[in-house]
Formats: structure tokens, C-alpha cells, sequence
């Protein structure tokens, strides 16, 4: 997107990344949970907020249905507002992997193209973890009952039914979901992070 | 303004605000600073995120120069765009304190409804701080040359001369940053902070 503002300059912060590294054993960065409905983003990404937390890391979960009381309020679902979520979700994790956070954000995020801009907006920091449960393990979840009214028609242009995922091609970490118990995925994030954030 | 989102319900987090602030030793809030171009806001936010780190706070700050980069590269300077600038800060800066940050805002922030937002957003951890240097002041500094453009209409509508500043009713801080020396201006900052922020 084309900067409308002009004349302005990023200013460095005089606190670099590297000295926030240093104080607290780990650098900030966004591991960005992409995955169909019902994959378990954010279950696991709150139980992986704990766990982290608990092993001495700064950690901050955004999701959807968090973000869109506050920041998002004024988004709707139609196809231009789902990007500009996205969007603006993945400035606020950059953002937030600038200020030396670990942020797990939760959202299906199902198009490339809207999480390679959040990957441009965090640089080296991003690190796309797709949970990828398949579709008919999700659908036989449905944990909210959406795919249920999706497949009525109730609810339109719902993602794996209606509308597309478009499977990451490059992710950093891909956890199978369906086939793996929570324990199991945790554990894989959390050596993740252990491996990748030192 | 009104949740265009329905059927959301904001999760809790399993961290909890007083889990982080025992691990940090202090509380996540925003100091909101808000005055006239040219009374210094960015220059004491940064010289300040400098303070605070040192002192062993987690501490990051927005402005406005390095939020149109990002965030809010969409938006330019119309009075809806500005207003949705603040209104974006605002939730942010509530995020990162959610996050257990200290986070430092530096925008002009010309009006009492849109700091009022700000605040709502981040409930009791907000912190308002007028920089109270008065127009004649900022003016004869001019670090930028805004207000010799803005007297000779090269920029239309500028906060001072030729829109308006809605001064602060009751800021939890006020400094003079037009007799006071910047080093003054930290310490009462910084005090403020390790009283406020236990």
C-alpha cells in the first residue's frame, strides 16, 4: 500500500532491538497461526502465551475476536475489511516484535497475498506457523458450529466451505492439528521458539 | 464508536495484568503526551524510552512519524483521517499496556473527544501528560518550520495557527516544557512513572 502521508521519517528508536534482546534472553517477534476454522489457533495460541510466559518470555496473544473490539471495531466481514484486518493486525505484531514481544497472533488469515504483507510489515521476525488440520477434520469439530450453518448457507462466504484457504507454500513451522494431540503441538512451538528466538 | 463485528466476545488471557507486572516489576500503561508542534513530545518520549529502559521498564515508543509508516500508512491528514490516527493510537497504546509495556505516545492529539477515546481504551492504566509550552514558545523554536509555513498558508490547517488546541482539562501531569530544561522534564517523568506504575 502507497504511504498517502509524505515528508515523514521513520525515527530510530535510540533502545535497539538488540539491547531489549539482551535484558530479556530472547528476541521479539510474531509467530503468525494461519490455519482453516476449528485448527485450533487460538487454543493453542493462549496455551502457548501461558506456557511461554511460564518459561520467562515476554508473550501477547492477538486474535480475532480480541482485535475487533478495540482497534478492528470499525471492520466489518466484507472482503475489503477482512484485508484491512489483517493488515492492521500485522503492523500491530510488528509493532509489538519491535518492542521485544513474542506476539502470537490467531487469525485464518486464508490469503497469501495478506500474510505476505504482514511478513514484509515484521521482516525477519515473522514466523508463519500453519496449523493444517485438514478441512474434514475441522468440519467434524466445528467447535462453534459455523461449518454447520455454513454448509445451511446461514453464514456466507465462510473459509474451506465458501470461500478459499490458500495453503501457506513456505511456512516456517507446519503443525498437523488433527492428527497431533495440544500437548504434542505445544511442545513443537515452544522448541520452536526456544531454537529460533535465542 | 459502534462494534460493527457481532457475536464476539473478548477472550481472557490466561497471563494475567498482575502476573506480568510481578515479572517486571511494574504495571504496563500508556503515557499519553499531547501539546502544541514543537513542545517537544517526541523528543522527550524517546529521550524518556531511553530513561525507563534503563531503569529496567519495558517501555516502547509510538509516534506519530513512525506509526504513518506502518499502521497507519492508509491514512492521511483530512480531520476523519486524524481522528482515525488518534483513534488507532489510542487502542494500540491499550494493547501494549495490556502487554504489560510501558508505552509512550507522542502525538499532538488536538482534541479533548479523541484523547477521551485514547483513555477509554486503556481504562485506569492512562495517563495523560500535557506538555504545556505555550504557543509563543513553540512557535519561536519552530524546530520543523511548520509554523512559518502554516502562518503563510503553505500548510493549511495547522494545530496552533490555524486549527485549534483543546487544552487538556485534567492531564494526570502537566509540564512546562517552555521554561523548564529537558533534563527537568525527564526527571519529573520518570518520577511520575516509579510512583504511578508500582
Amino acid at each position: 500500500m502507497a504511504i498517502k502521508s509524505k515528508n515523514i521519517q521513520a525515527i530510530r528508536h535510540p533502545v535497539t532491538d538488540q539491547e531489549r534482546a539482551l535484558r530479556q534472553g530472547h528476541q521479539g517477534g510474531v509467530l503468525w497461526l494461519t490455519g482453516l476454522p476449528g485448527a485450533g489457533k487460538s487454543t493453542l495460541a493462549f496455551a502457548l502465551e501461558r506456557r511461554l510466559f511460564d518459561a520467562g518470555k515476554q508473550v501477547y496473544v492477538m486474535d480475532g475476536d480480541n482485535l475487533r473490539h478495540g482497534l478492528n471495531s470499525d471492520l466489518g466481514f466484507s472482503q475489503e475489511d477482512r484485508t484491512e484486518n489483517i493488515r492492521r493486525v500485522g503492523e500491530v505484531a510488528a509493532l509489538s516484535a519491535g518492542a521485544g514481544i513474542i506476539a502470537i497472533t490467531a487469525f485464518i488469515s486464508p490469503y497469501r497475498v495478506d500474510r505476505a504483507g504482514a511478513r514484509r510489515a515484521a521482516g525477519d521476525k515473522f514466523h508463519e506457523i500453519h496449523l493444517s488440520a485438514t478441512l474434514k477434520v475441522c468440519e467434524e469439530r466445528d467447535p462453534k458450529g459455523h461449518y454447520k450453518k455454513a454448509r445451511s448457507g446461514e453464514i456466507p462466504e465462510f473459509t474451506g466451505v465458501s470461500a478459499p484457504y490458500e495453503i501457506p507454500e513456505k511456512p516456517e513451522l507446519e503443525i498437523n492439528t488433527g492428527t497431533l494431540s495440544e500437548e504434542e503441538c505445544l511442545s513443537i512451538m515452544e522448541d520452536y521458539v526456544e531454537a529460533n528466538f535465542g
